[in-house]
């Protein structure tokens, strides 16, 4: 079986703590439980009702181990589903490995990472989607991952798949009665409004794969690299930013080496900034390692904040841009230092630069003077923009590669369903395909028959105790 | 005031877990509690009984933080004996700090560290000593550190020094009462009779004050030097107890040149080992600060191994040991390298040293080899033989230094009073040492008023949160 018996686990993180809380959940939750608490006052444990916290002592023969709050949940009232205990200890770890131990030699198995919630979704307190969501929403660091991950957790994820999979069946009931029919007649007002259908789903289906790309940095971080020659000043940007001296600073051309990240949320969206080596020739081999690393990094960001100077020249700018350019960059040009040009930006030089470059590229320019904390808002303003942009953040947001991966598959059945329905395929074919474009929406909240090992993929990656 | 107000913390470990527990206690808990907790299903806050957890949402305005389960303690049936919530929410520090927010935005103060358990002790729900031992049990390592802590927080402690408290007052009111008398008429039986009952006080006293010694080691781990010429296996020996690779281990001498420290539980008593570098004369300066350090540890420790080999002569080592000596040390002398010499220990070796030794220097010699697992058997039952020698364990045993101290100006009281008895003071002078001595026993548990300056230095050794 996936799961079962009895199984405890210490559900707060490690270490010393006013209070620690360890959870059992099981049929043997209760019964192994009373053989350790003995509660305070008339109360026997006859008496106990669920979801009513008691004190009392627990102790392991003769020997007290601690006094413990002990809150009982009756199954299917409880997080998994099972009968739940949940001892609250004084958070010392000597206490807590010794109430886990005896336990133990009762035979109560040590969870396994994500095995509470396994349980909640096999028992059916929540869907797969709703159990993911709880992964998010313990390790989210920002105000927008953790809307993402509550508004998943609370169903509203699978209720806009359902939506999308109520439609793919009936768009595949419809297809097989009608070109049923279309054998005997053909219909091409029937077969329009079937193709209309169909380019219906796949928008749907489109928006909801695109917004994997916001979904996944608001969850990850948005990578935002700091490029441009040595000494330019991308490593006092770093600092400005962080209002913190993270890197070191120094006139001397070559001083970052290493490459400095951190994170950094602005307005609530988590930002991934990594400074990088300065981009140049270098005899210094610990240098010249840092600058393939510079660009290695400028290829996995999404945003980069390229850092120039008033004596860089616009063919050296636009050949450099145009070799760390790709297509998912969204490229903000920084003229630095313009405290010691106080004419701020060029409008000529800005004018050229555009129509050098390679029209793919949209540029945004700012002065900074990472000397003036103020003027940095243009630029934190900046990077929000680059994010509103990567998708509409107010419908549903897909933020889990398993989903995207569904999503994508359930997007090519559909568009091989609209191929052979202008191929005049026969129904029984084109419902096969979208049959699968059902079953991969499905298998997001797990409808359908869920893999085992795709199970043990999701839950392993759980905090133990969760 | 000394604590006044509503406070809140988190009273779980830093960190991500699956739960989080945020507590609040004082007059405003429940009311701002409502503001932002709904219950699920039927339940209405007025039908919410205390010692009773409910689900529902935590809600900032109209965005859900969370899904948490609260607790609700009405005093003073709860730990501070105020009324006290406890918010068990998902373990994510984003949740968490966004939850404690809410409430500090509301004029909820922040706990200070020890400040819930301040408040109990304010609140009569227990005493001094008691309290102190909830810091202590959360601290606690090991098995006896453990019991030590559990004992004393169920009162047993409290318990013994109120009985000697009362021991006091009564010898107080007879001292007051018997000298009042021989003014008129000198009775030698009585005075003798007090002179017995106050040594008796004074053993007792005196058994307290010295269960310090173990008990102080009990709560910190019992420091345990090793010590040597270069190369004798010191690390070697360290590595086979811990039975891991600790300290790098070569044949050349000086290899250990910074002290390596590690805690090892044996038998539920915790030793702290200290593994030194070689104790010789060298021209490496850093080896030769390695060495003064080492020196500056055996001063600290309260077991010595010194380890010695076959090619060591009597004379080097009685000079090695009596420069190393001093009276808190329990010498433990170690033949390492058994296994190269298997005729074991020397005898008459064994014996010229001890002609030879510094008679003060209890000396247990032992032979080892540390490649020989089970050789290290001895030693461990050795060392357990030292920590018993400490102290008697059965009775109460002193782990704090305030109790110590309190204990030691009580013993001097007692003191003065067998010296003024002798020399026939008067009754009234030696009353006010009994005061004093009464003062010093109730100010461990804290049953006469007890300074705001203390109290702050003992609450503010605690975790935030407790």
């Amino acid at each position: 079986m996936l799961s079962e018996g009895t199984i405890i686990a210490l559900a707060t993180p490690q270490g010393s703590g006013a209070i620690g809380i360890i959870r059992l959940s099981g049929p043997q939750a209760f019964e192994k439980t009373k053989l350790f608490f003995k509660p305070k006052g008339a109360l026997a444990w006859d008496e106990i009702k669920p979801n009513q916290t008691l004190l009392g002592n627990f102790k392991m023969g003769a020997t007290l181990i601690d006094e413990v709050l002990v809150t009982p949940f009756k199954g299917p009232h409880s997080y998994t589903g099972e009968d739940v205990i949940e001892l609250s200890c004084h958070g010392s770890p000597y206490i807590l490995q010794k109430v886990i131990s005896c336990f133990l030699d009762e035979g109560i198995a040590p969870a396994k990472a994500g095995e509470f919630t396994l349980r909640a979704y096999l028992n059916k307190k929540m869907d797969l989607s709703q159990a993911e969501a709880v992964s998010d929403l313990i390790a989210s660091e920002s105000e927008e991952a953790h809307r993402i991950a509550i508004q998943q957790m609370r169903g509203g994820f699978s209720k806009g798949m359902e939506e999308l999979r109520q439609q793919l069946i009936q768009f595949k009931a419809l297809i097989e009665l009608e070109l049923d029919f279309s054998e005997e007649e053909v219909n091409f007002a029937d077969k329009s409004k079937l193709e209309s259908l169909l380019n219906q789903l796949e928008k749907e289906i489109h928006l909801l794969k695109d917004s994997f790309a916001y979904g996944n940095v608001i969850k990850k971080g948005v990578p935002v690299a700091i490029a441009g020659k040595p000494n330019v000043g991308k490593s006092s940007l770093l600092n400005a930013l962080f209002n913190e001296e993270k890197a070191i600073v120094s006139a001397i051309a070559g001083t970052t080496r290493d490459t400095i990240e951190d994170t950094l949320i602005i307005e609530g969206v988590q930002f991934r900034f990594i400074d990088t080596a300065g981009l140049r020739e270098t005899a210094d081999v610990i240098e010249s390692i840092g600058v393939a690393k510079a660009k290695e990094k400028v290829t996995q960001a999404r945003v980069l904040l390229y850092l120039y100077d008033k004596a860089t020249s616009v063919t050296e700018l636009v050949s450099e841009i145009d070799s760390l350019y790709h297509e998912n960059l969204n490229l903000i040009l920084i003229q630095n230092k313009t405290d010691l040009e106080p004419i701020g930006l060029d409008e000529t030089f800005k004018n050229e630069l555009i129509q050098k470059l390679n029209p793919k590229i949209k540029l945004v320019s700012l002065g900074i003077s990472t000397k003036v904390i103020d003027s940095l808002d243009p630029l934190k303003k900046q990077l929000l923009q680059t994010v509103q942009m990567l998708g509409n953040n107010d419908g549903l947001i897909v933020n889990n590669s398993r989903h995207f991966h569904a999503l994508k598959h359930a997007l090519q059945a559909v568009k091989n369903v609209k191929t052979g329905l202008q191929n005049n395929l026969p129904g029984d074919l084109l419902s096969i395909d979208l049959k699968e474009a059902i079953e991969h929406i499905g298998s997001i909240t797990g409808v359908i028959d869920t893999d085992h090992d795709v199970l043990g993929t999701i839950f392993s990656q759980f905090c133990i105790g969760k």
